[in-house]
């Protein structure tokens, strides 16, 4: 079965409405998806930005709230920006890096991003986090503390550093097997195609 | 009428495909188009950047190349990296304005892209530019001369001045008459369906 390979980060606004479709896209084409987080700001970093550039660029950011109200309306979803942004996302993105191995990954990322960008809620809280894992059965406690583990920490660099080295510069991110990349969540569709080439 | 501002600079990669695409695409709807050449330049300068984004990130320009490439296959229009990147696109932006007036903006601009990124030629050379005029039956010698006049200039001037007061950054941008503002080939047709709004 062809996969694609997900790659997202909290922080994203984009990665909001891609989350939301990119299961339902992958299935109706036969592609399984590995969600992949990772933390964008070592790469803003990298290249000198210590803010979302959003914030830096505010012609720009203006126009991806815009454009994020007009493509959530087209899309049915719901879209607020949240009361922090870019919201501290190191804890949810732990958090989804850990949730990998038991499989509850997706699930997990939808409703953060949903808290994220529909509620417009703030998820660098604990609580918040907490109370989404609740809501999908999972012991919250022991997650957040394994989320904070030293493994865990070193997976999401190794991680973060993967991402560099394969041409990740933003999020949403798409990585076919052959290595093919695509940026943005307007590039799902024609990644799912590529995928399977 | 409908209309839409189809807002392009030459030094701009992704205004080729959006050049190519724009007059079909609006005709299909109904919809008239504006040709607004405009000067990236200043906008990117006020912004902290003296050369082309995809320059001041590899990564983010070896994704654009590469994503170039796939897009351009998909709508069966050739592609080739210019051999200076970005262009000087001075010349050619005063001459597509001076052509406003004159109804041949829009045959102009598709050559010049056509000899940009589809032949990867340097359309800061005066010789070329003046064998895409003689290609379009224009007086080559005298339009030259007349954009390079202190009227073109000017308005040239004001019209970056008009892109940036209006919110635009990047091109190939797209304005309705209600101020809808959507940045990138990408967004060619929801800005069609605004403009009808």
């Amino acid at each position: 079965m062809a996969t694609i390979e997900f790659w997202f980060e909290f922080a994203s606004t984009y990665s909001y409405p891609a989350a939301h479709a990119v299961e339902a896209a992958a299935k109706a084409r036969g592609v399984e998806v590995k969600w992949r987080s990772f933390l964008l700001g070592p790469i803003f970093a990298a290249q000198g930005w210590n803010d979302s550039p959003f914030n830096i660029y505010p012609a720009k950011g203006r126009h991806m709230v815009r454009d994020m109200q007009r493509c959530a309306e087209e899309r049915g979803l719901a879209f607020a920006m949240p009361t922090v942004f870019p919201a501290n996302s190191l804890l949810a993105c732990r958090l989804a890096l850990a949730g990998e191995a038991e499989g509850w990954t997706a699930a997990f990322s939808k409703a953060v991003y949903a808290a994220e960008f529909a509620e417009g809620r703030d998820i660098g809280e604990d609580a918040l986090l907490a109370s989404i894992l609740r809501g999908l059965e999972i012991d919250a406690d022991a997650v957040i503390v394994h989320a904070r583990s030293q493994t865990i920490k070193d997976r999401l660099f190794a991680r973060t550093a993967e991402a560099q080295a394969r041409g990740i510069f933003g999020a949403p991110s798409f990585l076919t097997a052959a290595g093919e990349l695509f940026w943005g969540d307007d590039r799902l569709e024609q990644a799912l195609a590529w995928a399977k080439h």
